[in-house]
């Protein structure tokens, strides 16, 4: 098995988690580089991790022709740039969600993917949880027949600060957009989404323009039907569920317990709440999306989160924000006509 | 405790199953008539229930003065007549859910009931469920604070008959009625809604001009949201879930077991499905439907279910209906000014 | 269906609940006659239940050609007595359990309910327990093959007044005996038993000379193996829960929950406690008991629980009780030599 | 942090499984060696694992001034004579259960550990499973008080090879062992078991001199009581719990499920198989328990699982198996007067 080198850029929270698991837990990865803006970030997690060089100008990375692949995980503007200066170099990109929020900067970034003739995996790691990735396989052994009837719960357990919910696109590109991804990860395209949502959780969340609890309805090309809830705060956790109804019965990914341990007295029986952070909670899946870009690179295949996979999901963001600022349901293809 | 004296006109399913409900499990009540269109019906339940009189002419039992109070559960275009003709008998009403179809007639039932100065209780027994009345407890003690998202899930085991579909008044007039109660006793009014759905169960529901799997998003005078799924098949059983999402927790009323009994072996574990017929998921509520009723009688005090919230999910049914053929969120004001 | 009629002797709490069974929930039966010590009690009995006779000597009831059938729920030390007297009246018996804590007492009686040929049903509820008949169906289906272990869990939510452990006869014949019975009615007849205890929930148990903690060890004649571990408390509730082992998997029948409620904060989920009281536990139970004892009066058949099922887990009780005083194993034939 | 050096003696399947969780999971520590009497199999792990040196002579592990620490993996024969060498080599040693099957040898071998003064633990990894953890903090935080009854579940998926059977020593110090560690790890010091076994499983265990289905009950010296059941095969896998009554309350450690997935059709819910493998089941607690050891040696303080620890759960199977033998209770001071 021959190793793939790598190049880490952006090792802000989610850069230093896929860096950890890659010195970690995925065998044949070799991080060679990190780079940071942030000096000290940069150099304290090449000591950290053992990788051997460290830079603030990702330009460096790309220059090294050791580096086989890179890692973009730096804020979501510079996405689209550092893309497509890295497949001008030939690597191969791992770009974390969403690619850009402009959906014409995705369509230069996917052309300038192609055109480089590189690969390129987009960061939607909740296809890569063990419990759903479960769901799927049984869906698609046929345990349930057709799927008629989707239904994802996803809420956080506390809101981001203000100043990012000003910045973060809105609650459909930034949040649900993982839900419109797993959505069709599992009953495939949708073709119209209504939105409703409402500020409920914290009025600075309105007054920052944006809503924080929300309910979207999909209809899939399939005929399917489809419904999202989005809430911004659930004091027990991040939960996270899945149900499927389907002709021959249901599916249903419950959220996985950090410990099976109960406790009872006179009050009743009491059990653990959920995990807090999504870095808990998807431990797994981000071990198991970093294993699966080094295995695409290595295997030169088509990634399993593709380009258009991660251009779709905005699509579908802003589908849901017209469909909620004009109180009716969206096509996909009046935002995107490609998708008629 | 005086022994309220009753009558039930209509011996159907629904009927027959209050009439023992009476007769066994509500002490201080007295089943004297009985009355069907059919007189065996009639004959056989007054034998078997040792009903004292049975007639086929329901009028015979608003003749009776030692008669306090009626059970109407005969076919729904009936009700909105006997239910006056019982106000101007002066006999307080328990009447079989929708009132009418018809909103004027609805109307008319009202004001005739109010005017004989008479009590009226509507069928809608998931109020009753203990299971679903825990749950309220639990929200009106303040268990998560301020209530912000409600989620109903109702499936039934398989789809009624054609024929019945036909004459049903529409999934959302005969199905989802129970749900918009259910949104309404938990969260209080709906000022809009929006209904998706589909054909996805049989296609012959579609002929017969209706859908059998739908989503409708609910927006509370609140300002909380709301989402009710259906399907007309589970194969499963009888699937009716409640949760809701507040400032500071969630509530979550599961489906209650047939059976606490569970089987492992190499496929894993199984557990039984879920009560089929809505008479065995609901045996509880229905009893303590009939106990309620009667304690008003006997205490000449407003029913738990009014003439009101009989009349408002009918309301919400057509504003669903509407919804879902115009392609639009409908606010119930549209429907029903007076609901503005 | 004809209709049985029955006498109650003994109006304390579970005769009452009996009565209230017959009355309400058994066609097919009507209790004519209640007899207690306390005139007051059988008076009140009679006027709530609308018994037509009451008395305060049961020997009226047993004078009474109508009787057939009796309800034995006086204290265990009558209980001879009395089944001896009803015998020779030729009544059919439904008795409490234990017949009698004397082994030739016991013995006594079965010859008496043999030469007058009435039927005879002790008084374990539990073997009528849905969820535990349903464990039963599934063994008895071949669903785990041939049985390993059996693993009884029966706890009280908390210990009787130490006067009644004063005459209980001791936890193994006043507690463990349900669930000796419970053993023999799953996997068949026991060969030795061995008995650990400790006094831990209340030293007043020790002084009275009980203890309130055992775990007793079954060997059945099968050669499976078995474990029962009691407790006079358990501050969430009535525990009960059996499971078994078998070649090809295992059966669980956990606890009935009250609610199907859920409730979620920061400290986790929380179900509610147990049912507190064995007659809300087995209130399914009892009812089905009433009603195969009056079934098996109707039809002149064998009751499902015999006076042999009533006496061996006396015989039990009495191996474990010397198990634990000699710390060492027992065998049942050593207590009763006819069950070698 | 200083990174503590290793050497690896005996590199058969839990030999290996501890040198890949120090390699990749535990920070700090580097594995220097591996030893193991195959040349191919010693040979082959330092390849994969990037060991950089291999022998089959382990006394040269113990001659390199540079390792700290070794981890003893070879069969349970060998253990003592090993953990002598490596002591006299002033090594910290980490060794398998159990540290031999003599009680004369284990006390040889923890007299020349302390006389040596180094460190050692005992390789019971469920101590370290996050459930049984979990367990532990709530008893110890007084959740449920002083505790009464302790209950461990604890069936094998499959039985081992005969030939392994053979060998093992009996049932009793072979897997009770593990229960054994758990109960004092829980609840303290033992003071007296009572044993009963059966061959249910395979006639050929039985041939073999061993039972495969048994009940030790437990006499704990705070005055508790406890039971372990055991079985060596369970088809729905490698089930594991245990359950703890106390005055306020109870504890229960529930098997964790591989996914949390559940499916509904006809006949009913059903949710995976547990674990098959303990490797599986017990994948965090073998990781925990490296990560303890080397910080153990890091610090020069007493690892978790002490010498002693590893003593007395053998003595506890020897009294186990008396207690088989002679049909009687045992004490363990009977094995070890040092222990009364």
């Amino acid at each position: 098995m021959s190793t793939i080198k790598l190049g880490l850029i952006g090792a802000g929270r989610i850069g230093r988690l896929h860096a950890e698991n890659l010195v970690h837990y995925v065998p044949g990865a070799e991080l060679l580089w990190v780079s940071d803006v942030i000096e000290e970030v940069a150099k304290e997690t090449a000591a950290r991790l053992e990788i051997p060089y460290w830079t603030t100008d990702y330009r460096e990375v790309f220059d090294d022709p050791k580096v086989e692949a890179v890692l973009i995980c730096t804020s979501t503007d510079t996405h689209a740039q550092i893309i497509q200066a890295a497949a001008a170099a030939g690597k191969h990109i791992f770009c974390e969600k969403p690619l850009a929020l402009d959906l014409v900067e995705i369509e230069k970034v996917l052309q300038a993917v192609q055109k480089a003739g590189v690969l390129l995996q987009v960061g939607f790691h909740r296809r890569f949880d063990p419990h759903f990735r479960r769901l799927k396989e049984l869906l698609e052994a046929g345990e349930i027949g057709k799927p008629w009837l989707l239904k994802i719960t996803s809420y956080d357990p506390a809101p981001p600060p203000i100043s990012y919910v000003k910045v973060s696109g809105g609650i459909f590109l930034d949040m649900t957009i993982h839900d419109f991804d797993m959505a069709r990860f599992l009953l495939g395209d949708v073709e119209e989404v209504y939105a409703a949502g409402a500020v409920l959780v914290d009025p600075e969340i309105g007054k920052a323009g944006d809503v924080d609890t929300t309910i979207v309805t999909l209809k899939f090309k399939s005929g399917a039907l489809g419904v999202i809830t989005n809430c911004r705060k659930a004091t027990y956790g991040h939960d996270q569920r899945i149900e499927i109804l389907g002709e021959k019965g249901g599916l249903f990914a419950e959220n996985p317990l950090p410990h099976a341990t109960r406790m009872a007295n006179e009050s009743g029986y009491r059990t653990p709440p959920l995990h807090y952070f999504f870095v808990e909670r998807y431990r797994e899946a981000y071990v198991a999306e970093m294993k699966a870009f080094v295995e695409a690179v290595r295997e030169r295949k088509e990634p399993p989160v593709t380009g258009l996979d991660g251009k779709i999901p905005v699509v579908m963001g802003y589908a849901a924000k017209r469909s909620f600022l004009e109180r009716r349901p969206v096509r996909l293809s009046e935002i995107d006509p490609s998708l008629a």
